[in-house]
């Protein structure tokens, strides 16, 4: 099954590790195993036994899984290597050649190109910057009209726009998907700082969450993920699982035990950190007027526009070789005049780097 | 994409807790974290910082990878979580619909239905018992004249048989794929304590080798598992773990760094628990005519046949229920009269458990 070049991820391969200011990673500040093992007093780490462990995963893990949602039991959840992974699994599981996708644009490459692969016609939804990077929904509703949708795909908080799926916007699309039973998968993997998130395993049968340990619990090296459904489509996936990946192993399961018994001081750093990188990028766009942002709600990352004839690969490349500073180009997203900018980084470092694209700008732009 | 239970690891996650003797775990007994820890001199593992690490795999663990071949370079390996995760990627970037794949059986069920939930045709060549488990040769060689053959996949030694394919095999396997540059997928997981093991990629172009540390290396609950192909299938593979996997992370990385600097020692500790445990079923089977065995040159695994009318399954779940005395039934493999054993448990426990089998099937059997 053919699938083109993940282009933010190459682009983050290519170049991430040339960054000295790094303005666009989407995980908050990564922790330590020291940080995990210093906060431990229920688990004797060095003790566990390197078997398979419990194949669907660590029960204590996944009621803390479900201790995220406002409902459900440990039979809703499974664990995967990281959310991809759990879109991944959700896909195979659900979708077969010619089924209907549809997914919001600009957004993350996977939705559009892995069920693509899988033979699936995808229809792509546009999100509007004028209209707060929400959808267009007059489109959604034609395209939902036209023929019956498999899958809906939605990342909420998006990547790279930050566009939340308030409560309002996820009834509109559940109206439209329970008319056919159409699957809602939402990666819900940037959620966890907002006050307004939507988790859509919560409030639809046919509603999937997938999300993971990676962004806001700054774990992102643990690689622990999780799906949140039906217990028929989880036993279904679990079924898969043994075909692909049996377990995710007993060490991982306890780390993440240790990550969700302290979630609250974890996303209580997170929310730190973001909220005061955004009050910093707030800041200095009151004096470079080239540059705004429709600031996100929720999760880690926007997506940041400039007003320049220059390219945004081309840009991308001159802030970094010249000035240390990354960003991922909207051509990734197949947007131009964009930069995506991650809330993650050092104060200090994010308000060097906005300094640094300010005055470069200023010079060239 | 729809798949079948996937029988011998169902009956594993069913049953393996209720074992008093496990006589059929593939794993050589685990090993702990402290056991890996106490093993470190080079790495500073608490200061691990949890984020993506190398998109494609530490360079150091990859030069250990490369070391247990006869030759490539880090170029060639690529990781994944765990070898049935690798065969994944290779079957989800190589085949497409309609694609013949020809594989053996009895075999791992993996490589049979997988490839049939891409659409894949799939062409079962036997294992012939009464040629101690070697394949069918004329049945192979009639297969691959019909119609050209995407790929063939091998797994040696075989789960459950034990077949080692060895070099004349490999040869006579390599003349038929060559003709249409078939691929061969050679899931090599029970590798590493046999002398005659032939490793598929050092020996053919289109040859595409995956393994883990997960058996010989007992350490399955760090599930890492690699890819060993040419440059290209490679590079196609890590484009494919964009969308599906990304990284295996710095903390599994470098455990599996420690694993490989002490491959030595672990191999040692493994073919003293693995001939020693073949010894005394040796011993046993002289004293009990109606069970056999062809036993394994390599691997941790092998077929133990037996002369009673009953079912496999039946008489697995009496050993269970009655005895504690666990097995994989023969059923799980389509293959009825006998049950997988492995090689693994500590000497004592398969000693009482090869009595307790005895003894059941002398007043039951």
């Amino acid at each position: 099954m053919k699938l083109p070049d993940f282009k933010t991820e190459q682009w983050m391969n290519n170049y991430e590790t040339k960054a000295k200011y790094n303005m666009t990673d989407t995980c908050v500040q990564p922790l330590t195993l020291q940080d995990l093992i210093s906060m431990d007093t229920n688990h004797d780490l060095e003790k566990i036994k390197l078997d398979y462990g419990t194949i669907t995963g660590d029960f204590r893990l996944k009621q803390g899984i479900v201790s995220l949602y406002q409902n459900g039991t440990i039979d809703n959840v499974t664990l995967t290597h990281g959310c991809l992974e759990a879109n991944q699994h959700v896909m195979d599981t659900i979708l077969e050649k010619d089924d209907v996708v549809v997914t919001f644009t600009p957004g993350y490459q996977q939705f559009v190109d892995y069920p693509k692969s899988l033979g699936c016609i995808v229809k792509e939804v546009p999100l509007i910057e004028e209209n707060h990077w929400q959808m267009d929904f007059d489109q959604f509703q034609l395209v939902m009209e036209q023929q019956p949708v498999k899958m809906i795909i939605i990342n909420s908080p998006n990547n790279p726009t930050g566009t939340l799926f308030e409560q309002d916007v996820m009834d509109f699309i559940i109206l439209e998907a329970e008319k056919n039973k159409t699957w809602i998968l939402s990666d819900e993997v940037y959620q966890g700082i907002g006050t307004d998130e939507v988790k859509i395993s919560d409030i639809y049968e046919y509603g999937i969450s997938t999300s993971s340990l990676s962004k806001l619990y700054s774990c992102a090296g643990l690689r622990l993920g999780w799906i949140k459904g039906n217990e028929e489509i989880i036993q279904r996936i679990n079924v898969r699982r043994d075909y692909t990946m049996i377990s995710t192993g007993p060490l991982i399961d306890t780390l993440g035990n240790i990550i969700l018994e302290h979630k609250d001081e974890l996303i209580e750093r997170s929310v730190e950190i973001v909220k005061k990188n955004q009050e910093i990028l707030s800041e200095w766009l009151q004096s470079h007027s080239k540059f705004s942002i429709e600031m996100p709600s929720s999760g880690t990352v926007g997506f940041l526009k400039y007003e320049s004839s220059i390219r945004s690969t081309e840009l991308a490349k001159f802030l970094l070789f010249d000035e240390g500073v990354f960003f991922v180009p909207g051509s990734c997203f197949d947007c131009e005049n964009h930069l995506r900018i991650g809330f993650t980084a050092k104060h200090e470092d994010f308000a060097k780097g906005l300094e640094l694209l300010g005055s470069w700008m200023e010079s060239n732009g």
